[in-house]
């Protein structure tokens, strides 16, 4: 009887729905993990650099002094998020479509509460017609590993530029570039390169996906039988991604030297102009002018910032209206990077005070994650093994009975 | 003082991440009423079909009976998890990137959570370099409406086919569609032909600002803003498709009597087999073959399972070497719609006793929502006001000093 | 020393172009002759139903009497304009960007011209830069292949459409389709699915592509290496899907007597007003609307157009004021949809008059594409031919050379 | 009876088709002149800059010396396809749907070889189905647009990567940049980044369409209204790319001066590997690696290229077993980045002589273009004018008849 039971129940439509999302949960665990692996890599990083200056770019332009591990940080904070968006995938890809059968369920009296429970789901997807020709569940994981391909993508774009023989602030590693016999100088990020355009193959998936399920009436359709290989690799390319990742990034090395090019003294413009305004009481407005009519005189003179003394800022100053008697020791103190990065250290700022502050809470963010993802597996593991051996049992006294 | 913080505090990067915010997340909770809106007007058509036949499809075949109102919660489930990603990305919306500045905070001693609680968000985005050039919450939103899109896309097509000609099992309201004065018989579907073309609108708003900011490194680059308008497009085409579909749903009449075609009667061949394997103790694999010749033996003679009688059945039975004496109540009653609907009763099944159940949890589910967005559209005002009053008395002391 | 030619000439910039170049063009004919095939495949088909009626649809609703071979001759037309495409990007393709070196050619006095002869190649992209840095070929290719995807999985949802249960005007072949045991009626067209989810990957992939290329400054990145697999992917499945569907199309059969359904009569009135206006000179607009009344009324009663009468139709047309003595021979030729076909002889109509004529110049257009793609195949086989000779002649005398 | 046949030939679905092609036409030619104008802007820039070095970059590093009119002719040369690409869809999209009536073409007796004449059409889309459900003409032009927008975007992020802080190669115009009062030095590139960023509104929309139209069966279906605003909407958007890039390009200037930094020494090394295999007959591969050597080695001394001298190479030569007698001459010749580039004069190649002789057939390429268009706008105008004139005729014919 139970096998007919069994028999009954069954229908490929709601059985590839179980299956896939029994195997969808499996890789979404291993996706976090790997994204966890790179995190960790992030913070041992950080950890290095805490003092390291470093620039911050907007508009590919220069703009402000930073630190490496500020940098850094940036992008563990954005990997964050994308644990996050795969954990809540999570709790609606772990529920039970079995018992759902063609599309209307089965006559034969089944506990789907039961089945669900032994298959270590965290629930049923109840209505039958949903359960069987519902594939958001796929699209949502999909969507949620684009926008961690983008962010990924905007990485390596970062490093990329970082490493480039013209911006030249990081040394990237030799093992993940080529270079050419013959100009050894010339190092080609040829890893990075790959890994940017292999985050557009996730693109891809997602869009031929949205295509093909966008167009499909309710009810089971032979189209989404192709959009599930595309599903396993979209999650083959983001693993191999970010192990590529997270072994190459903990060998980047700081070219800091670079920090020192006299072009780069003007990023402390700005924090020359705050001092302005809080030393000297000049109005922000005016402090600014009188920054950018500084800056103006220097080029026009083929001098930076660092070539800025206190008697050239005083005149300027003066022909704003501001006589002011400027200290050297503040002239100097608001054109050290290293000082204006200790001065920005207010929440989420550069400073390295806040920076170790965040590397804490960064560490135990980790091992939140790290634990909820133990629990997971765990308890999938255990009803399977309970599940395995309530089959054998039942083979075996099955086997007993034909025996007799 | 206050003056000059607030200005320095201020720069484009941070506030414009700040208003779209704002912004957002208003337009997120409007969002999720519009859904709100459409379940309640299937919940409302549902009660009113729950003993409505209807036909289950998979691959644009009739498959198996089920009732009109399993088929409309099929889609309230669908949409339900919609709301839950959508509120899944509220809490990652409804973070403040305030005092970020350009990219590396602030030199001045600003409280960024007291202006995120100010501005009532539920944090603060800490990494400024994070705060300012993470877009990934707009992706976020647009991949949660583009999933939304697709599933709205499928309910309009199983709309359009059961409203065709050829299917003709709902009546589609006149007004949400146009006649011809000559073939007054002819109904085009052109409301839900426009909604289904215009959720390929967001599809491709979502590839537009993907490929836009996948391309970006980290930082502000202007190319941000053109992404903006696309999230607000993409609103408001969600926005108008569920009015437009929560109105025309609750004018949805069933053409039961299609359900009495002689064809349909085979939708009782799968239900005909369970009979026979639990009334009559025949092997699954069997009773299924058996079923299946008195199909085909029916069609040879241009008849439906309709014209099937216990003779016929019994005389297959026995070349399969089953000697059954079938009762020609057994068969009736396995051959009755309403009744293998009636027998389909696990959970998420179309009978009707399950169907009234589900629609009372449907109905708490549904309370759930509304409250939560209740309570932070509360949260959101009560703020504002508290900041508005603030700056007015603000304003207020400012203005008598300056008089004095 | 033509050894070092050989060798300084060699980049693997301009050599990956090149080899690309060499087998795409050879793939691009082998795409077009499978569309060949398949356009075969639709004029046999059409040759034997040139006659045979055929609901014309819009709307997903039955508009017009057509032939079945009317609607497959708008197939062939489709892909004829997809192999205009194809052949005009060939002649993109076909273009040869050896001896462009890394970026700036070579400083070692090659022929640019001598080179892309040897290879078969149509010309030379002349500039370096562009020769080593465009995928504007492969782009184009992938455009052209996502076009005729979209033409194919329209074609196959036709096809799934009129072979579903409720529609029912085609007969899918058993080989090409799937049936349950137990429900032998139901044929669920698999690989018509299948085919139509496939062409989605087309569209991924193109999108994967665009995605990628876009962001990348000029010059040679690795991260073409990455699009390039996807171009030989898309072709693959273009090739598969023209293949399966040529052979599944030549084994359709119209179900011509669904044809005969009283409700189809209805597809007769728009010629009914026509006939009204041509022979007894009421006004279009007012022969619209006494056919409308009429339709009105039938419906009302249960009727449909095969039921209407000569006298019914005077009394119609006197309450708009036309007082005509209608012939019944007039309105039975209005009503027969074979003789509506046959009125509908203007170019590019349905008659089979004009279906005959459309056939036979089709045929030549196929002799014409057919003789295209044989004369470029030959040129490349010459032309590999002449230069593998020359290379072993050069062995040959190296050879002994050294031997000496 | 003439009215009654314009009223009879009259459908929603043909007119639609026609005025939309009727309207492409024109956008097509408007697209393809503003293409022309960004070529003429280049060709303009390109005759200045004729000997003005310039770097090419692969990966990202530069790579080899060229010229900056070499690298602008790239992008000529690839915009050259995009003109191709629009020009064969012309072919295509001028073809006259118009008669094709709803699906069917009609039963009065037009012709609709005469209509299309009139309306300056270059032939009909014969078969009627085709003519009202095909939009692959539309599919088409996105399609051509999408490569354009891909293409521009690029050449943007050229630009953008040029001007860059770091990079610093050309000057862009300040009329087109933002900068901030205070770091006058530092200019944001803002045109060039919306330009890149609405390239990508044009995929997109491309992408909505193709869902749109794939998933969509025979026949017109109003989904296609939605399609065509998206048509409009890529070309004005690529018009003021097109128009905002032209002027911002005759502003460029190249920062000469910058070529002269030591470290693009390294630019020489592959030249001067050739000058030792061609002046000194050492093998190609021995000379590569003898010049990598004497790069290493000057790298570990803290040198560029620049300070290598005859006695060093000869040294190292040594090492490798080649005694030569290095003149210093040829280092010199070798190392001077002018010199190289002149060297480089086969077919594409950057030297100067071999760009003029580019530039001038490149002239001649836009003056056929330009008549191209000119004479498809005036046979247009001619055949508009003349049917305008037939009808007023008509109409005046007609006005006497009604007024007798």
């Amino acid at each position: 009887m139970l096998n007919a039971d069994i028999h009954i129940a069954k229908s490929r439509n709601d059985q590839v729905a179980t299956a896939i999302r029994m195997e969808l949960r499996e890789e979404l665990l291993n996706v976090i993990s790997h994204v966890v692996s790179l995190q960790e890599a992030l913070l041992a990083l950080s950890a290095r650099n805490v003092n390291t200056l470093f620039v911050g770019y907007t508009h590919m332009q220069p703009a402000q002094p930073v630190t490496f591990a500020h940098y850094l940080l940036s992008q563990f904070d954005t990997l964050n998020r994308d644990i996050q968006r795969l954990e809540e995938a999570y709790t609606r890809v772990n529920m039970c479509p079995m018992g759902a059968g063609a599309i209307a369920t089965t006559t034969f009296p089944i506990s789907r509460e039961r089945i669900a429970e032994l298959l270590a789901f965290d629930g049923v997807v109840e209505n039958s017609i949903d359960a069987v020709s519902g594939r958001d569940f796929i699209l949502e994981v999909m969507a949620a590993l684009t926008i961690l391909a983008v962010n990924i993508s905007r990485f390596v774009e970062d490093l990329i530029i970082f490493g480039s023989f013209d911006v030249n602030l990081i040394e990237l590693p030799e093992d993940f570039c080529s270079t050419s016999s013959i100009m050894p100088q010339k190092k080609n990020p040829d890893i990075l390169e790959v890994i940017r355009a292999r985050m557009g193959d996730i693109i891809g998936n997602f869009m031929a996906s949205i295509t093909t399920i966008k167009a499909l009436p309710t009810g089971y359709n032979l189209d989404f039988q192709e959009v599930t290989p595309k599903l396993w690799e979209c999650i083959d390319i983001i693993k191999e991604a970010l192990d590529m990742l997270s072994k190459l990034i903990t060998k980047v090395e700081v070219r800091e030297e670079k920090l020192a090019r006299p072009e780069l003294s003007f990023l402390a413009a700005t924090e020359l102009a705050n001092m302005l305004t809080r030393n000297y009481h000049i109005p922000f407005r005016a402090s600014h002018k009188i920054v950018g009519a500084l800056v103006r005189e220097l080029i026009s003179k083929g001098m930076t910032l660092r070539d800025a003394n206190a008697e050239m800022l005083g005149k300027i100053s003066a022909t704003f209206g501001f006589e002011i008697k400027l200290k050297d020791e503040d002239l100097q103190a608001a054109l050290n990077l290293s000082n204006i990065v200790n001065l920005h250290n207010v929440t989420g700022g550069p400073s390295p005070a806040e920076v170790r502050r965040m590397l804490k809470t960064r560490e135990e963010i980790l091992n939140h994650v790290r634990s909820r993802v133990f629990e997971r597996r765990s308890k999938i593991k255990k009803s399977i093994e309970k599940l395995e051996s309530a089959v054998k049992s039942l083979i075996g006294s099955a086997g007993s009975h034909t025996n007799r």
